[in-house]
């Protein structure tokens, strides 16, 4: 078994030109990302001059930038670096809440949520989306969730909003969600995978109380790397000392990203400001590809007009070509990795979701040429 | 503040040519991790063909690795890969321990054990050292600890043993410290972050029940990334799958290091396990240094004579020196540094650790030439 491990070195990676897996878009590096990789590739790299905080690191910069540019970027007291938007949420739930306390969370989040829940030991009160075709999450349904809760003579330490969800890219109004939960005293922890980077949030604003994010998600960082956000209140809980070792921060169990991926994230940085400032842009592209999609048959599910670029479709044509077609259900696939586009899962034609993000008008002009084509081959044979 | 931002970009690393810091000597990454970095260092890359666990991907060839390659490599059972050596020893507690237990834990034990059972809610018994020389820790000093736990009325669910402590490079009688635990049923947890990837290390002919170890710290991967071993027994709770989640190991919140520093341990693995078949000649390598560091009046503290390339000394004549200097406690770092060794912490002086690991003789050479010249310039002047 030790013997023949070449398979090991010199991997590549097997994707086509246009990637719109929606998990692909966002991470996607930029050029002073990938010099950084190089420059910071080794092991404990960016531990050269640690004094003992990550945090506090000064060279390279990563204090000013943990705590003076990303609390700004994400309007709230505290940010540190997790190794993504999974373990943020963990930390949160392990420091914030008791084992067998309820959280509430919407209906269609991430299933890391879950397992965040499940690790902290805690119960799970849904609020439940309005179903087919929009899947939309509401106030009241944080509300009525709540008082479920309640009614389990638990206690209810904490509420998650998923902004967007990754199914159908919903952005439901986190202020009023915010709002509701606050009625209660239950604080709210937005879940930011697919926001944070790609279009402005601030988290003081929507009233969220913890936010998380993503640096391989949305962020143009190497994963696997994330933010965690907190408001004074709460961070001094998550990100208490420890008891005995000085300086050390007990729930990031030290240090979290002692490598190149938070250098990405940090070079990426300027770049990521930027292609956030013109967000509005990107929801217009989403919008007009929707569109087109469903002239040719498939309906977006989920918000409408869409306000994200993650997108859900329903695809009945293309499924019914899979019933005959000689590939079977992988047909789509591999037509669509004939023709440079790759990230809808193998095996996937009745529903799917894709990304637009960061993808000019020609590359989506060639993906909807590539549906087109394959539909209407189809509809020849 | 997010204005100014082209300082995050362009970010050198500002080292000299010979690093002796022990964090950084098992991290540096092979060619092949570099290139892997190049083509895998966006965002999710390895996720691209993921059908719902990381450890089952097959392309790239995550799955063979993990089942197949690791589990052979740490003589154990099942791995996992983690963000590190400290999440792995925090997986395991958290998983196998009730809040309130008691945790038995060397004297030497990395400060990120005690954070990993702080956040766990777990209470400690140390095994003390024996102290100034040698630092030793022995199976007896297990039994004691064991034993006064136990007259704490607690429940003993875990020790962990440092193989070797990251202060004095010591290696412990593992095999004897294993049966110790094992005589009240407890499970040992081999810290092995100092060992896997540099020294052979089997978990079961040492008798550990859970093995970890680091990536970036001593497997030439870009960090964070780490190993988690266990026997079937210990890995079927560590490794649970989720209640409501299909195929989703709740204790790593569904997967862990999805991103490239997985593929640059993976890129460096049979460069490591070359070099883990030489460890004879690092030893030997670190002996003679010690040897000689001796000679100009330095006292290396732990084993004797030296089992591992991580090596404490006492140096009075240097912080002698220091009283005097016109750069003060700062005059060896600055000095190490004009002659390109850097490593140890800037200001220290009277006692400190380095490794020689992966440096050839001449370039330890080089370091030995460079604390000669030093001591003989203020013994000049």
């Amino acid at each position: 078994m030790l013997d023949n491990l070449e398979k090991f070195i010199n991997l590549k990676r097997d994707i086509a030109e246009i990637n719109i897996d929606p998990l692909q878009r966002g991470g996607v590096l930029t050029p002073e990302a990938r010099a950084t990789l190089m420059e910071w590739g080794d092991g404990y790299s960016v531990c050269d001059f640690c004094t003992g905080m990550l945090d506090h690191i000064k060279n390279p910069p990563i204090e000013e930038f943990v705590h003076g540019v990303l609390p700004e970027f994400l309007g709230t007291d505290e940010v540190r670096i997790t190794h993504g938007a999974r373990e943020g949420k963990f930390a949160a739930m392990h420091s914030l809440c008791e084992k067998g306390d309820w959280v509430v969370m919407d209906g269609n989040a991430h299933y890391t949520t879950v397992l965040a829940a499940e690790r902290a030991g805690l119960r799970i009160e849904y609020v439940p989306s309005s179903g087919e075709p929009d899947y939309a999450i509401t106030q009241e349904g944080y509300t009525k969730a709540i008082e479920r809760a309640y009614e389990h003579k638990g206690n209810v330490s904490l509420a998650v909003l998923t902004y967007p969800d990754g199914n159908y890219g919903n952005l439901a109004d986190a202020r009023a969600v915010a709002d509701a939960c606050h009625d209660y005293g239950v604080p709210l922890l937005l879940n930011g995978a697919y926001a944070i980077g790609r279009m402005p949030v601030n988290a003081r604003e929507l009233g969220a109380d913890i936010i998380v994010g993503s640096g391989h998600k949305s962020m143009a960082a190497s994963g696997p790397v994330g933010v965690l956000g907190a408001t004074e209140e709460y961070a001094r809980t998550i990100f208490r000392l420890s008891s005995t070792k000085k300086n050390k921060e007990v729930e990031l169990l030290g240090c979290t990203v002692r490598g190149a991926p938070l250098l990405t994230m940090m070079a990426s940085f300027p770049a990521v400001v930027e292609r956030v400032a013109h967000w509005q842009e990107e929801v217009e592209k989403a919008r007009w590809f929707s569109a087109e999609m469903e002239k040719m048959g498939l309906m977006q599910q989920g918000d409408r007009p869409h306000n994200h670029d993650l997108m859900f479709f329903l695809s009945e044509n293309l499924y019914q070509i899979s019933q005959t077609a000689k590939k079977g259900r992988y047909f789509l696939y591999r037509d669509l990795k004939d023709r440079g586009v790759c990230g809808i899962k193998p095996g996937l034609t009745r529903q799917f979701k894709l990304s637009t993000f960061g993808l000019s008008r020609p590359e989506l002009d060639k993906v909807l040429s590539a549906f087109l084509e394959i539909i209407e081959s189809y509809d020849r044979a």
